[in-house]
């Protein structure tokens, strides 16, 4: 071992013992007759000094040829610093560095590795292992490990056993586009590396696993979209002999787990808010209910008053703004072209204030009276010195639209403490989606989604209509998770293939070994996977995936650092009995 | 919940409980005015009982409708069995059923449920979900689950962090070959499937990770031999600021706690064997050490007696089989057939018996005189009633003839009880070894492995000579995981690049990124990665490691179940921007 002790354990307790550190040399202040040298390593910074009083002159001589992230040892004696640092756990004692070996040089680094950097996002990635030295990276990386292990605990506690399933399998059609992989052993074959595990998973279910979980690396070659990675890391579980409350509970209790070891208390049971409820109520399927601004339909109050706009809407919705009465023209203008922006796409909005001074005037005074207003706000709640905006249109363009204008001013208001947490079942989702473009149904899960048994008449007469023993796990706005009941019986399971518009060909060729399996005695079961990078970023307080993967790809798919994917030698093609067939 | 309780838990301390049910009919036995049904899942079978006396006409109906793999749900009251069954732990009572609902219906099943099933491997395959419902399958992944959850408690308890690495990565000729992926992204350019996490590893290193581990899938794209799978997963650990001792400390520690989980017992510091010693006294270095039998060189006591072919070779050398003086002619020549076979290779072999009567003799006694052979006898420390074998011949491969004969009498005489353990490091491997087909030297670990400092002089002058910090931890006669100290320093990994035959170019288009990172304060470091397949097999006491995986594939590299490889749409291979470019 190059040390005794690492750069963040020793304090006073260790007064005059003799010790030996490693590590990397982060700052270097040398004011010639002493040189103080900030030691680095994973666990913190241990001070270092040199001092012409009590160092050899050969021992200042080699500390000056010291430069930034030289990898050191030193060996010396722990002594009371004299001027203290408070901010870190080493804060009170420095070390009278005896010895010193010089373990490697370095060049200086291309960006500085303190917490603020120097270093633009290129030049990080492509020396993301300078990057990954920095606090703020390192930290992220670690706590994800720490989540990670949290959810292997407590899951196998619960009696679920991870399976690995495996990452060559077969590639289908359906859904986003596979990364495929030339099998040179089966010339003109190909394997497929796994969107997820779901076929696995559910063969799993027959065979009887019961309780299945696994952390694994799921893969997509989409066009890239910011913070999108082609390979990205789910945590992947099924369970058997259970409905949907059963899944429900075992993934909120896990939930809970990670959200009271980092919030510090328990969250109860998570609130539950239908599809449905969630479209009309915040004009999103992953509210943030950590602040409210709950949409308020007024059709019936401003119909009829010649305001043509609000007279051909099919809806007319608003929020209310507390406390934001006193916004000055030139705010809400802003926010008028705000949501006009291409990004958002409304024509335009509608302000109503009920000023402190009890008056209550809009942007639309030429059309309503006072006594009209008041109506609108009583039916908002508001009260003296709150603002509403109302949007109309489309139900449901409208409805997105004020669900980014009601994102924004959480952001703006500072409604949204990514140190505060406010989780959210919602369920009910609709079974189906029509897909204009294709003009048939998508499944808006996946095709294994059961519906609610209820609705199963529907998929005869109104299939739109049915809804899905499908549900999603929200955190401050973002889905971290979703699942489903899945059909387990094969004739349903066929009526959704043909729904979804396979033929038998299709269906069999792709999923043929599911239904096979489901020939020999599929039990009832359900399942869920959750993002475990975005769960990781959002428990941390962040949202961007990127900053929680040790190695990421850019936007174009590309592995800067190492330079991925590149050109391999015509050999390796030829054994592929493969050919580049390059359109330019 | 479709139950309340499982299968495996109901015992006489539930009496008349009213309890819920749900599984899997294992067996039906149909006496007519009595039926007895055999309920499974994954925690065990219960026995249910109707009875004409007891149960509705209806309820017997139904029950005799039945069939083997039914997936069914019971309501009923627990109560005391007239004959118990003590081999299981619900043999002491049953259920007596007062509601049947049939969940899911099954087809025969294509082989039998059971432990032993009549299932071959084929078809076992292509049902791999029904396989896997057989306790035999299943224990084997519930047993490999809890060893991954003892694997990663161990090292997170030790400060280590489970770092994800990507798997889409770059590809290099070095080592097997690559499994690669085209990018549609960037056309003409492949990523690779990693076959370790080396190089990444080697890079958290020097971005001060200092304790990495990584439970990971890696890929070959190797011909498959028996029980080779081209994706397979590796405990990977890397550690900074550390010499050889600290790593095998770590990792005796992390494999002692495995073992003593299984074993029930401490299994104290593993002994440790230079390979020097490995292949002189057990030809193999990888040597089993739950048993003797090692090896005994006799150059000097057999050469000058006129016996040709021990006079012409290099090397006579044998072993002592304790107990077998009383072999017959038969027995022995059946030995001398078994290494003469082409897997073999020996042109014959020697024996000498010490008879129960004291008397030595030999095969050669025309040759060596009773003298002569006891000489040899008290070389090996025989004793009367034992067996002498003596091979010669060119001494690596003498050693190697020595070491298959050697093993194989351990498994005849049951010298090798998979219920025992006796892990043993070998350490001081060569750090080259001359490759006669290409003329040049190859890594024996791989290119990043330090050779021992006192040993670096020789890569001057005689390279096949320098021994690594390289180690290997064997396990009953099976190499279970293996590491080395790295190189750290730019220079000698330039050196060793060069010695290993390639160009400044080559170097660097495939590890640029490597020593463009030594650049920049490259710590100490040194790892290991355990084979977790086969870790899991043979401390299960097996040692095929496909029965350890929940979805192998064949030796063809096809996974049977789904069928894959298999072709893609041609639009896919479009969109690569790739053309089929079959030879036949």
């Amino acid at each position: 071992m190059f040390r005794t002790h690492t750069n963040g354990e020793l304090s006073l307790h260790h007064l005059n013992e003799n010790i030996t550190l490693s590590g990397w040399v982060q700052t270097i202040r040398d004011k010639g007759f002493m040189i103080w040298i900030d030691l680095r390593d994973r666990y913190g910074i241990t001070q270092l000094v040199f001092d012409q009083d009590r160092s050899s002159a050969a021992l200042m001589e080699e500390a000056k040829k010291l430069g930034r992230e030289f990898v050191i040892q030193v060996e010396g004696k722990v002594i009371e610093r004299v001027s203290k640092n408070p901010n870190i756990p080493t804060g009170e004692i420095e070390i009278l560095v005896e010895k010193l070996t010089v373990l490697n040089e370095s060049q200086l680094p291309p960006f500085t590795i303190e917490d603020q950097t120097d270093g633009g996002e290129e030049l990080r990635m492509k020396y993301r292992y300078l990057d990954i030295r920095r606090n703020p990276v390192k930290d992220k990386l670690i706590f994800r490990h720490k989540m990670a292990q949290k959810v292997r605990n407590y899951l196998s506690d619960q009696n679920f056993i991870e399976v690995e399933t495996p990452v060559l399998i077969k590639s289908t059609p359906e859904g986003a586009r596979d990364f495929v992989v030339p099998s040179r052993m089966n010339p003109g074959q190909f394997y497929a590396l796994p969107q997820s595990p779901q076929t696995f998973k559910q063969l799993l279910m027959i065979g009887g696993m019961d309780r299945y979980f696994q952390i694994v690396k799921c893969f997509r070659d989409e066009d890239l979209r910011a913070d999108r990675q082609p390979e990205f890391t789910q945590i992947d579980c099924e369970m058997a002999f259970v409905e949907q409350e059963d899944v429900l509970e075992i993934f909120e209790g896990m939930t809970a787990t990670l959200l009271k070891d980092i919030a510090g208390k328990e969250f109860g049971k998570f609130p539950r808010m239908t599809f449905e409820d969630a479209m009309k109520n915040y004009g999103n399927d992953k509210p943030d209910i950590r602040f409210g601004m709950k949409f308020v339909e007024v059709n019936e109050l401003v119909k009829g008053k010649d305001f043509k706009i609000f007279d051909d809407a099919e809806l007319v919705v608003g929020i209310n703004v507390e406390g934001c009465a006193d916004y000055t023209r030139k705010q809400i203008d802003e926010l008028i072209d705000w949501v006009k922006r291409p990004q958002v796409g409304a024509s335009g909005m509608v302000w109503i204030k009920f000023q402190n001074d009890g008056v209550v005037t809009s942007s639309v005074n030429k059309f309503y009276s006072e006594e009209d207003l008041k109506k609108i706000t009583e039916k908002f709640g508001a009260k003296e010195g709150d603002l509403i905006f109302l949007m109309s249109g489309n139900e449901n363009k409208v409805r997105t639209q004020l669900s980014a204008l009601r994102m924004e001013l959480g952001n703006r208001l500072g409604l949204r403490n990514p140190k505060e947490f406010a989780p959210l079942w919602v369920i009910d989702f609709p079974l189906l989606e029509w897909d204009e473009e294709t003009g048939r149904y998508h499944a808006m899960h996946h095709p294994f989604t059961s519906p609610k048994p209820e609705d199963v008449h529907l998929l005869q007469t109104e299939p739109g209509k049915a809804r899905a023993n499908a549900y999603d796990l929200v955190l401050n706005g973002n889905e971290i998770g979703g699942g489903s009941v899945r059909i387990f019986d094969k004739d349903l399971q066929s009526k959704m293939f043909d729904l979804l518009g396979f033929t038998k060909e299709d269906a069999e060729a792709q999923f043929g070994f599911l239904m096979n399996a489901f020939k020999f005695g599929a039990p009832p079961h359900a399942g869920l996977a959750f993002g475990f990078d975005r769960l990781v970023a959002i428990l941390d307080g962040n949202e961007v995936i990127r900053d929680y993967i040790a190695f990421p790809k850019n936007n174009s798919g590309r592995d800067v650092m190492i330079d991925a994917p590149s050109k391999i030698a015509d050999e390796q093609l030829n054994e592929l009995e493969l050919r580049l067939n390059l359109k330019s």
